[in-house]
């Protein structure tokens, strides 16, 4: 007699990348697909970067583990980024090094919450976000985020908690609309949680692709953030380190005392390797990561520039960090139908609405971010092509 | 208010490892530590490996993530080194790569159990296996594997089989006790698992440290596996590469069906510069392997050895793969009482018994592995020492 898996992961949807991947891997086209479906950085790692991870491989200790929550050094540096980008007091022993972003998320859900418990998050809303939820057991409660309204109101978030709700989770600059949330949103998010005596997870994985150079919030500076505030972010995207997988949680101790003992199950310890390298990165590389972020301006510019493009039906909603949010002109069609007919007819692979939430079938998600600023009229003629 | 963290993950045991880790870091002693305490290699990555990990750190593409299961390549090659260790089938379809084998088995867990299941393990057990279990809100149930009878038994574990069980989870050779259960032990928990619809997860993470040439068991020659066995596996050790996270899942693909999603939670997918190292490590370092197991066959020696000295009142109860499973001749006293005043006042940093499950405080757990074969008379000298 067969085993069983579990329905509660039964009943969660297969992972979208790897369903959208499965689309264009027998093309046919000899045009070089528009590849806007991961959020990947489109450049590699800078030269002095990859120079100084071969010189760290032939160090013998890199075959060893680090501390749960990675090495103090990089604890450290990373803290002193942090309270500068966001002009608060972080302390290294707020600090916990994952791998990865994903697993920052997964450990702080898994340590605020249980099966039957409920976490408050606007749609559309990051499908790993969702897909972990769900899994967990823990009720999704959605606020309406985007078709009215752009962005998530406190005030609705306020009227769906209840005794089993544990969090609400946000992620700004956001996936999948690359909206940027005000301080101000963000600060009355921060308010309806503390007042409730539940977290407040911040996803801030993009916040280096930001172009305002203001601080994003200031809930860093706020007495006592550790009792509300646990903030998630990623290495992937700025040092194009998606592949070496690293990101960090910053929480107080109470709740890192907790998560120490999830980490310790999910993997022990980061990558010691990417851990060094990402120390290296927080140092040496401020000018390349500068570079960075003015080509995402020059490719953010393109994008709305080619939206603007004569007879377009696809219109650009949302645009930020790294993605936009176009609703198609296709009207009732499913946003997964439209996916794969421009990702098979037309070389350009996105993402589906359906993907990201309830009420999300006439979007689609483009990770803009993947592609040179060239590319953009690109994409306006191929969307053009592909209007009804 | 702040918020409050999960009962689930509160009423569970902070990592042992950090806690042992804890009782060393102010030590006043000028004698070397004998560090057995968590399971590391004493040696760095093979310097042809290190040489081709500095090679690979220099390809563009290594900033780039992989599939959710690793690179098919990868996958490709580690059916065939399987398929040849345990002579049986095993195809690069059954096969995910995981970030560390923590992960695959905190992966394989949740694909088949929810909250209010239950899963039969025998005592001692892997910490994080409790851990994780019980973080998951899942019964363990607990199968007496040592204190008497060396192995566990596939009729008793019957007995503990409900509507509610979900899997038995082995692991051989064991951690803590080093033992290796034989193939018909194996053959019978995997029928008594077979018969009642339930998965054998079995845990083979120190299989390369066998002595015996033949295979472990013949489980994957059996038809149809799939519908019974997960097996979990850890590049960590052999390679020497546990900073760099690897491990591995055999399963059927329903099993991986689902286990895709959690590993896309947890980590989107396992480093890519450590799939790379392993893919050249399972075609290049056949002999430098077969160094490390003569290496591991002279340190067990001289740690049997070393455990007849004369007067020596610790008794070894078990030993084999990579630890020993050591009785403590302080009778009634707490297990990790006395592995502190071993850690503080002896030198010798090993790991409580109470740390392993119920039953366990007349033990110690000694990751012999760790140290060289010259220091087995020293730590007899210190155990001495300590007798009371």
């Amino acid at each position: 007699m067969s085993f069983q898996v579990s329905p509660l992961v039964q009943n969660v949807e297969f992972p979208p990348i790897a369903e959208a991947m499965s689309w264009v891997k027998d093309r046919a086209s000899t045009r070089e697909l528009l590849n806007m479906c991961q959020a990947v950085p489109s450049y590699p790692p800078a030269e002095i970067l990859q120079a100084e991870i071969a010189r760290l491989a032939q160090q013998p200790d890199m075959g060893s583990y680090t501390d749960i929550f990675g090495m103090m050094h990089l604890r450290e540096a990373f803290a002193v980024h942090m309270s500068a980008d966001y002009a608060g007091t972080i302390t290294a022993d707020a600090v916990a090094i994952t791998t990865g972003c994903n697993q920052a998320f997964a450990a702080a859900i898994m340590a605020l919450a249980k099966a039957g418990d409920n976490v408050i998050i606007p749609a559309p809303f990051y499908f790993n976000h969702q897909m972990w939820l769900s899994m967990m057991g823990i009720e999704i409660r959605v606020l309406d985020a985007f078709a009215e309204k752009g962005a998530p109101s406190p005030a609705d978030a306020k009227t769906l908690i209840d005794a089993r709700t544990r969090a609400i989770v946000l992620c700004s600059p956001n996936n999948p609309t690359g909206a940027i949330y005000p301080p101000s949103v963000l600060h009355s998010f921060y308010d309806v949680a503390q007042a409730a005596g539940i977290a407040l997870v911040l996803d801030e994985t993009y916040k280096d692709f930001r172009q305002d150079i203001t601080p994003p919030h200031a809930l860093f500076t706020k007495p006592n953030w550790q009792k509300t505030l646990v903030q998630l972010y990623s290495f992937s995207k700025i040092y194009a380190l998606a592949g070496y997988r690293l990101g960090a949680m910053i929480a107080g101790p109470a709740m890192l005392h907790e998560v120490a003992k999830i980490l310790d199950c999910m993997t022990i310890c980061p990558p010691h390797i990417t851990q060094r390298a990402v120390l290296f990165g927080l140092t040496a590389l401020d000018q390349w990561k500068t570079g960075k972020k003015v080509l995402m301006r020059g490719r953010l510019d393109a994008l709305r520039t080619a939206f603007n493009t004569s007879g377009l039906r696809y219109q650009l909603m949302s645009s930020g960090a790294y993605f936009a949010y176009v609703k198609h002109p296709f009207g009732e069609e499913a946003s997964k139908s439209v996916a794969m007919r421009l990702a098979q007819k037309h070389d350009v692979l996105c993402l589906p609405g359906n993907m990201f939430g309830p009420g999300q079938e006439q979007f689609l998600r483009f990770a803009f971010a993947n592609v040179g600023e060239e590319k953009m009229p690109v994409l306006a003629a191929r969307l053009l092509e592909s209007q009804p």
